[in-house]
């Protein structure tokens, strides 16, 4: 539809490009819900169809949305909330959720480039407790259930040497975890998004996506267990933002700016260039902290009784 | 003339922006030169009349630009060319350069948003001496000559509670330099331009421009001693790209454009975004360490015998 | 007494070596709390005199030391009860606690040295508003009393070419607070108080002292206006670790030791080593936060109403 | 021998702190040579029976220590040397040193606490090329023959739930590499050796040594291929420096403290203490640099031509 590159990691925003408002799709299911206190927007979005994922560019699977406009703020009890629903929807995609299981958790992404440190962030705040398990036993912790949970940071290949599933799968061979969660910063194609959307989905990972596109597919098919996915987008691509607010200005301007958008040589210096927000250091900081929250909130089945 | 707020740092861009191709300004003046070996690029833009400084929005001054294309790249050979020729430049425009002198380096910007840490990080890698030369005298180093350093980092407001300029201003009084440079992150109009061009002024460094625009007036007037300003835009203003897109677009489809760019509701969403380079945080080392070798063998009198 | 250099900068342990178990010294007052619930004890050490002061080593004032041994841990309400003894302790020694007043804190010691960067870290988490206040007024925070508070990491000599001194000089009398809230990593003489112990002093700070030594006299003779330091022992030096560990023997085996600690050489290679946790990277950060609340609450008048 | 626990993880020591000066332990041979330009000490512990492991405390293979008493300076060039001496012996424990081989790098310890950080730091600075080789053949380098080198910092047990060991496990199974490199930081029984020595050795990696003992086994027993270890001491048990100064007094001084050493309450607050240099911070990033150095120069095959 357009001449420039619109690449989205967010299924929303797939949904919103090719659905228009109201618009269906066949083999698309979309359910919106907006929490009262917490103003929280939730917006689940079920590929269940070939055809649906063909529409959509995204594989099967249920791709669920948190929409938290508050979370760019600085405020301790609202990114509590926003733990407390991650926690809430994670567990909805969680294979045998009443289960003790064990679990892995990976940080995908750059640790030393900090639109793209999300996953390493996550992971530094992460509970982390298979070695005691394995160890002391349950006994350790004092409670009825619980899961057992491991963390790995690959890194990324530039730095390794090895696509980071190939260490995942040796990994999961030799510690065979029930499922992952797999957390990365994504790409968004809205600046309004940014930093206060947060995907949680049961479709993996698949390549081309996120900020530095350091991944091979992490999917059951690849590695044999349920990968879960969350993902918070950090940056929009310049080429896209570029895009976007052209196709704003048709509308707002009434003028038809078509033909312009075919000159891309306008749009080839924005290669390897990318939008964030000023704040993005402290941003991320702050965000590494409420999705590893979250993660400790759903893996803690204590929490339940 | 564009309805966007075309904001860069760069005399440069400026000069450009208002004097089109060979254009004259009156009260500036402008030479070019390019470096065969290194194929650096110099500008240098001398704005000689208040006439001038109006029309180019900035002071008086001489505005020297290094364009280096390859700074971007990771070749050390390349990088200690730059410094060197930094180190020229930098030379042309200090006050009394065979003499003696008590020099204060000031390092600007905050040392935790990656993009506007060029001038902490340049400070982490300064020489200096200034406490050696004042505790054992020059003889510590066994040179003939030898300018006095000293460095400074003052931080950011909304961390220190106190304006750059302030701490400054106490810091000049107390220890009397004969001179400052001042070293900051800048924003550019072009991404073009990102990362691979340095700017050093005389003029001082003004309110208003800066990544993070920390700074009150560091001039010889505020001051009372002259204040060399050392910058690399590292950041472009998401709007500004847009409207520059938009520009080009329009040379290039030969549409009017110009009714589009008039509905500003468009770009409200890009403030607080801005544009940078996938590697920035790596970048930013490199940067900064090019940058202090610079300064390093300007200062080093020992260096021209 | 020992042939060792038995150094600390807490009074309380000058105190131990001098005084023995229950002994008086003339011009010295101590007094002995131990706070039930969370087990805080809290020692004052008074230096009255001239003589009292030479001799305990440390200039005449009152030095308050809060011993909290589970401070070592990762108990965020233990952290918070030892944040708000701080905050009591330091407006027992804060002048004109009731008047809202102008406070500069200053953060001593090394970034880049993880034993001496607590004064870093405390800046980091410290609340400041002189340039909200200065710009709106005490109406931005609708409160009826307020202090202005600023804050400065004046950096370490070998990086700055300055004594932190001559930069605080400077900024005192640009920006002239009412008084100095000076915090800094410090040594202690025995192992057991590393990490647990917060020393609050009037006395200001004085050369010599600090685990990275990297300070003149911070003192009201020698800035005009009252200094209170904070310090929390994060290293014990090399040789006292040794010459403690062989007095204790003396003591248990009842053997005469003396004549081998008369042989310095044994000690020689200790030099530019100290002790210090293996944990010291995570205790510091912790510190930090803890401090640095204990200053936030102390400083905000509001919590009093 | 003593009552302390005199734990080091340079074979040079237990070979020093076992045959005295000059004795000779069967199965355990010793060659010193002292390089004349650099100043760099060679010595080889050659371990090769199993009666001279008993002996030891080590298993049986080569451990050759580089000491090299300027590492600890700030001198490029002298580092320099030391990186390709590291590298020719790290050459003569490789395996089939001339044929074209797959390599693993592995970065042991805590990126978060400085004193264990030497591996990922190494990592950090490492070359690899396992990933461009894959895709694009040797063609990619223009070069004739050349070692596919892939590198991995697995973390800490506290930080992954797993140990090093299983991670390594599952991603030597994964990418198959003909042998691997495992870097670590060790701890020394003597404050000299201390950031200046490096071991090599071919006896891989056990349980229990190193800073943090984040390890289980890495041998080729346990991992199906050679493991070279190099380790560079940086720290030093607070308790065995206290002994070993107590030895050093009982010597000078002629008296027996040996009852005193019988005391060991004494020392019982030295537990989780260890003694480092006071510039370990900076230390480490130098080291991490030479080490890696090392390592590259010693994986380029073309150097040699």
């Amino acid at each position: 539809m357009s001449s420039f590159a619109v690449r989205t990691d967010l299924a929303l925003e797939d949904r919103e490009r090719i659905g228009g408002s109201g618009g269906e799709i066949r083999g698309v299911v979309l359910e919106e819900e907006e929490k009262e206190e917490s103003g929280i927007k939730i917006t689940r979005v079920k590929i269940e169809t070939k055809n649906g994922a063909k529409c959509m560019g995204k594989p099967m699977g249920t791709y669920i949305t948190l929409e938290a406009p508050a979370l760019t703020e600085q405020d301790e009890a609202y990114h509590r909330e926003v733990s407390e629903e991650l926690a809430k929807q994670l567990k909805s995609v969680m294979p045998n959720v009443e289960k003790e299981q064990s679990v892995l958790v990976v940080g995908l992404g750059n640790r030393d480039v900090t639109a793209d440190s999300l996953g390493p962030g996550v992971a530094d705040n992460l509970f982390v407790n298979r070695h005691v398990v394995m160890e002391f036993g349950k006994a350790a912790y004092a409670k009825g259930k619980m899961h057992s949970i491991s963390c790995i940071v690959p890194g990324v290949m530039a730095k390794t040497g090895m696509e980071s599933a190939e260490i995942i799968h040796g990994v999961v061979k030799e510690t065979k975890p029930d499922f992952l969660i797999a957390v990365d910063a994504l790409a968004a194609r809205s600046t309004r998004r940014l930093n206060r959307t947060i995907q949680v989905s049961d479709a993996g990972i698949h390549p081309g996506s996120g900020v530095g596109n350091h991944r091979n597919a992490l999917t059951k098919d690849s590695l044999g267990v349920p990968v879960i996915a969350i993902g918070v987008p950090t940056v929009v691509d310049a080429a896209t933002i570029v895009g976007d607010a052209l196709e704003r200005m048709e509308k707002e301007s009434g003028l038809k700016l078509i033909a312009a958008r075919e000159h891309p040589q306008a749009m080839s210096e924005l290669n390897n260039m990318y939008v964030t927000s000023k704040d993005i250091d402290e941003t991320i900081k702050r965000l590494s902290f409420t999705v590893s929250e979250g993660i400790n909130i759903a893996l803690n089945m204590e929490a339940e009784a």
